[in-house]
């Protein structure tokens, strides 16, 4: 038995999300049916982390555990002739009984995309929140560097979600302007369900002036999910990188 | 009745093309239903040129001629309404009687995108053609050069489309490299039905190896299909700007 890791590249609209879902077709059960159809064996395929319906992947990561023979790094193009071409595996190789896409993860990196104009750019509607305005973005980028550092995120998880620990640390938080094209970037060491799209709904908020920066503060203070802004949609967010120890998908990537 | 014109952009991914056909859904079809639920009226618009199915728009132009008294400019919101999101209506004004979209067209530009790498982007799969080769750039490149100026097009036309004048002026015609995306761009007086995806097909051959630039030239000389190469797909394809004498799509859509 090996233990082979994945990078996984993927557009969301048409997926119910990674996850296993019994209401539609997810990233994860169609890496499982590739697996099953290239090896014959029911493998569990386990991702770093869920991604929501709509939302993306430039570099997931995922592990799972085989019996076959091929070669470690031709898992990647075998699994692409039997995925549909919203899918990609970018990368395969071999790693460490040990390793854990989920569990060893110290890193994650998400992209929101927000594009400005009066009409929305029809090549750019399923990745990106389309505004007809401009926000108030020196107000939203003061908003993002309140959220770096290590805080109680309580207020900017969905509110169904399990109990559990709600403090993360967030090591870059901020927005770039491209032309018409809004970035916000966000690095931290975890995410509690919903926080990037409840951060990004906020700091909209505080850029259509119906929020202010200090509001966003007093939300992080009361861990109140009524204090924080709503919830942004799905389809600008994006999975970017993924960090481990001894693993890094940006410097995997970009190494040809 | 007043003349009104449009810019319109369009993912072609999901359409027959531009013109109205028995056999599907087409972008101008989608536009007259449209104007239909505005008017009541039963509207023809004429686009610039037809694009074929999968062929995308930045700027499309059309005109129509209707009764309503709607302000011109109103027409691009109102239009959007009614419209997918893989449509969008830029912009509108009233023109002269005397405008028509496609005869009045002094010189028209297309990009064609392909993209290179291992494993194609998803993000691009609709929009880029995907070449898992490096193809020889400076040999596309003195192809592409060989296509500027006055020539007889024959050899680069549909084998069924109709006999018509096959002379055109092309004055830009170009690949550039960014990144892994390579983009040829050409700048015509008009082009003939499949031409810029013969023409790149040919140039794909050149870069491969399978053609080299002396058997552009030849094609060029003998008019004949045969010494062209393949048919590009047409999903790389994009109408990126049409100039009138009084009307340049690239002028008003950078005004804002």
């Amino acid at each position: 038995m090996r233990r082979i890791r994945l990078i996984i590249s993927y557009d969301g609209t048409n997926y119910v999300g990674w996850q296993v879902q019994p209401n539609g077709v997810s990233v994860q059960s169609l890496l499982e049916k590739a697996l099953f159809e290239l090896t014959g064996e029911t493998i569990r395929v386990e991702g770093s982390g869920r991604t929501d319906s709509g939302v993306h992947a430039k570099a997931q990561v995922a592990h799972f555990d085989t019996e076959a023979r091929m070669a470690a790094d031709k898992f990647a193009i075998a699994m692409n002739t039997h995925l549909p071409r919203d899918i990609r595996v970018l990368y395969s190789e071999e790693c460490a009984p040990s390793f854990h896409a989920r569990f060893s993860a110290k890193r994650k990196t998400y992209t929101y995309t927000v594009q400005l104009g009066a009409h929305a750019d029809v090549f750019l509607r399923t990745t990106s929140l389309h505004l007809h305005y401009i926000p108030n973005i020196a107000a939203m980028q003061q908003a993002a560097s309140c959220v770096i550092g290590t805080h109680d995120f309580n207020a900017f998880k969905c509110a169904d979600s399990p109990m559990e620990n709600t403090v993360r640390t967030i090591t870059r938080s901020e927005w770039t302007k491209n032309g018409n094209l809004l970035t916000y970037t966000v690095e931290g060491n975890g995410f509690l369900y919903n926080m990037v799209r409840i951060l990004v709904g906020t700091m909209l908020e505080i850029g259509s002036g119906k929020q202010t920066v200090s509001d966003l503060q007093k939300a992080i203070e009361s861990g109140k999910r009524s204090d924080a802004g709503a919830t942004a949609p799905a389809h600008g967010l994006c999975l970017c990188r993924v960090v481990y120890p001894d693993f890094d998908t940006e410097e995997v990537l970009n190494r040809d």
